[in-house]
């Protein structure tokens, strides 16, 4: 197996020299030593990430990166730098996010880039960037680290999308930087990271004017953009640096994050990846091309849990729910990217329930530390991507297994699961049955986008059941308990078990993928919508559309002839 | 002008021979007399509403509608049937939908009709059903006129989702007579008519059985039907007849309909429509083509309102009210289906505001009236039927107009609207400026699908702009207070006018219809969703993403090889 190079360039071997395997994948993992396209300096409580993106720094071939424009390099540096700033940083309170470019904040996604880019690429690169703007949210919601955007210079479409993440936005009032959505004129697609739903749901821009907005590329900036609510304040240059310093001080002034404690390396994952296998410490993953499925084990902590919060910060990284979770995290980026036709995944446990069980109630019991708030608030992220994932996520919950509290959440995650009735008789007939449990973990801290629990989503208006099955909190259910309860979706016995498993998961590779697409993304979000589930449901949705229509992506479309100097021609017929 | 000839077929010509326009068009106007595919029967409180689709009575060639398949004729039948059973029999409290073929409810949509339609159709095609089921959940919910389906027989994929709009599904227990939703794995497209959402959000199916359930076409029948919730009970066909009435009854008895009422008749609309104009008695269409635009006038009321209820029923089908929104419901699917490259609809309104306004004083003072009810509900469809269309809307409002409480909701629904501060001084330097009005009609009766008014969406999150709004009820406000209240979008003046509102209509048409309609179906549905925007948004762009890919609608589709013997080839990309 090929260790893994650390790659400035996010760009990774898919296998070994020789292996045949010459695909050269995505890589998630970097650190702020490598950043090519951020400037990260900490002052205090006040961390500045400034964007500074090299032209010559794209992670594919064939576009400049000019404007401060991104492409996945460029968000793969900024997702890591959020998630740094969260563990390794508990003294900063605000985050300034701006740029150090003359006159330009952010030109949005490279176009050229996307122009280029497959469809599947189109989709991912948006989920990714969209996953990251949501998680900027939730370090200003619920950490304590409120992120400020300091626009000295012209957002742009993307480039604005980011400032709509952050809890305050602060606009040069210099006559020439402005805010602006210009894919629906230019480039015939939306502003698809959250744009529109942000725009009317969270700035609460009137409808109407939201609309004028979007249609006009050049933009509105000065006191019209804080009259319409697009920005907060606008600022004289000549009093720029005072006031965002002051704003962000007065930000910080907010922040419950603590004083005086020392932050969580966030340390090299130990991966190892080869053409049919990936793995790390505690998770791997199976990679079966000819089933078009990959099979995901978790395992379990090997030892009980420290004793308390200052135990779990002596662990760090190694720490097993934060080095699960960041290994989950990796896995999903690593998947979803890199194999695209893997098209199942199925998630299987290996440990002891008790000593998850005693890892949760840990969690639970320390709920106030900032690093289990950390912890608990990553792993919601990590559980969040996966319910955006577009694979068919399956639960095997088998003997041996530790689908308990925070694990049993995979299985709730999924969208079917299966529970073996007794044991394998062949294999090991002595063996204890396999149990699942509920407990605090999926009563609470790990909500879906949609608002809920993943209990609460999976009984949506069944109230009883919601309650028989909180009930059995902390509780080791065998299958009948757990079918009954309706916590699994099949029990089958030894004699059921391979053929109802097989057929299950053979039968996932034989649907068309886009349908399973669209029917998991609908499902899997019963009851209410938020913010967060318009931008992944009902924007997303109508943006992929968009994206595969000839009037955008087609050889006379927007986005191909944006920059050609020749104008789209459209198919005019509305649909 | 060609008068509108009465077809069958749902058909109509484009304009009169010898024009050069030789397209046959979609005709929405039907009655009882002209069914081809329902038997519509009522008895006392219980109409029975039975589906004998004609195998040869296809809307367009190509295919046959077998097993009570359906396409947009049947449709359109479907729909005339309840709208008359709302105003034609106030006696009727439920409606029995049922079928009249042997093991057999209903088949769905027809696939063949499916496949071989473009893109468009089958959005528009979708976009219809999906609102006539709304209907009949809204006649459910608001009109005591409550939907029972009868399943006398299978009913797969649409024929289910028909069934699902109902309120209560009785199935025949007959070891054959299963529901089933094959439309992923047989077709590779999805349940799209509400089928995915109303399986979880309404019947409160499991997430992880109704996966399974979507994945089966053979369906499920009997006591599983019922455990998993996918119907309310089911009867064997020895106790059938007697149990189906047993339940109609009883539902029956639940309703306020009025004892004794003489309904409305749904006269015939009297339309004309050539290729440049469509005309109704109030409402009227322009349709350039040069422009891709279509400008709509609606007229007031020309005499003062009856006195009361009593009035307005000998009127019937010739008061305004119900006048003008037949008409507008009538011109929007016209519109909507047949002039696909008119891409923006600019409203205008012509007539006294104080008319308007009494006319929905009336109408709000007799609101507990059955037919005051029905004419108010199906201004409130109407009024979504063009929230979800997807064309640019602008509301123009000039001297001589009348947007005032009912039909100001026509500028509300509007993406925006321009209204003339003072006078057009070359054309009539003496005239009245311009007003709107708001009242109590854009404050309750008319919610949109997010269960907000369009007021409150418009104001969404700015609870003090609502209430400066409300405040004014009933006032004539003139351009300048309108803009500031936040009710208009833009107020130039005369000289400003004619360029503004110029630009704002051809720039439309410039923009790429695919992002014009994405970006609207985002921004009219600001806030809170449900079960219906969840339908009209998530659930539809899914599946209009869907129908666009190779994987449905490419040769190697699984929607073009149903039927023909070979199996559909998909690329097997995630994405």
């Amino acid at each position: 197996m090929a260790a893994m190079a650390e790659s400035a360039a996010g760009r990774m071997p898919a296998a070994e020299p020789g292996t045949g395997d010459d695909r050269v994948l995505v890589d998630f993992q970097t650190d702020p030593s490598h950043y090519r396209h951020w400037r990260l300096a900490i002052d205090g409580p006040v961390a500045t990430l400034a964007m500074d993106v090299a032209e010559d720094g794209g992670l594919r071939d064939g576009y400049e990166l000019k404007l401060n424009s991104y492409d996945l390099g460029v968000d793969i540096e900024l997702y890591d730098a959020i998630q740094r700033l969260r563990f390794e940083h508990p003294e900063v309170r605000t985050v300034v996010i701006t740029s150090v470019r003359e006159k330009i904040f952010c030109a949005g996604a490279n176009i050229r880039m996307l122009a280029q880019s497959p469809h599947p690429w189109k989709v991912n690169f948006c989920k990714f960037t969209n996953e990251t703007r949501s998680g900027i949210e939730d370090a200003t919601a619920c950490s304590g680290q409120t992120y400020l955007a300091a626009l000295n210079g012209t957002a742009s479409g993307g480039g604005y999308e980011l400032a709509l993440a952050c809890g305050h936005i602060i606009l040069a009032d210099d006559r020439s930087s402005v805010v602006s959505l210009p894919e629906l004129p230019l480039l015939g697609v939306l502003p698809g990271t959250g744009g529109l739903t942000r725009v009317t749901d969270k700035r609460l821009v009137r409808r109407d004017l939201a609309d004028y907005f979007a249609t006009k590329p050049e933009g509105i900036g000065g006191r019209k953009a804080v009259d319409w609510r697009l920005v907060d304040e606008v600022v004289p240059p000549t009093r720029w640096a005072e006031s965002v310093a002051a704003r962000a001080a007065e930000l910080a002034a907010k922040s419950s994050r603590p004083a005086g404690a020392a932050g969580a390396e966030l340390t090299p994952l130990g991966k190892t990846r080869t053409g049919e296998e990936i793995s790390y410490r505690y998770v791997s993953a199976r990679l079966d091309r000819a089933l078009g499925a990959a099979t995901i084990t978790v395992r379990g902590p090997e030892e009980d849990p420290p004793a308390d919060a200052y135990g779990i910060k002596k662990q760090g990284a190694a720490f097993w729910p934060l080095a699960t979770t960041r290994e989950l995290d990796d896995l999903i980026l690593d998947l979803r990217t890199n194999e695209l036709e893997l098209g199942t995944w199925v998630f299987r446990t290996d440990g002891d329930p008790r000593r998850v069980l005693a890892y949760d109630q840990l969690l639970v019991g320390n709920a106030g530390d900032w690093l289990v708030n950390e912890i608990v608030l990553y792993l919601k992220r990590t559980l969040k991507r996966l319910d955006v994932t577009s694979r068919s996520l399956i639960a095997l919950i088998e003997p041996g297994s530790c689908f308990a509290g925070s694990l049993f959440e995979l299985a709730l995650a999924a969208d079917r699961s299966y529970m073996l009735a007794g044991v394998f008789e062949d294999v090991d007939p002595d063996a204890d049955p396999a149990v699942i449990a509920v407990n605090e973990m999926n009563s609470g801290p790990l909500p879906m986008g949609n608002g809920l629990t993943r209990l609460q989503t999976r009984f949506f208006g069944n109230p009883e059941a919601l309650a028989e099955a909180e009930k059995r909190t902390g509780q080791l259910l065998q299958a009948e308990q757990a079918e009954e309860l309706g916590l699994v979706t099949f029990a089958p016995d030894d004699i059921d078990w391979e053929e109802e498993v097989r057929i299950g998961v053979e039968e996932r590779s034989s649907f068309s993928p886009d349908a399973l697409t669209g029917m998991e993304a609908n499902y899997r979000f019963a009851g209410p919508e938020t913010m967060e589930t318009k931008i992944f449901g009902r924007l997303t949705a109508w943006q992929n559309w968009i994206f595969t229509r000839p009037n955008a992506s087609g050889p006379d479309g927007a986005l191909t002839k944006y920059g050609t100097g020749q104008r789209a021609s459209f198919d005019r017929k509305r649909v």
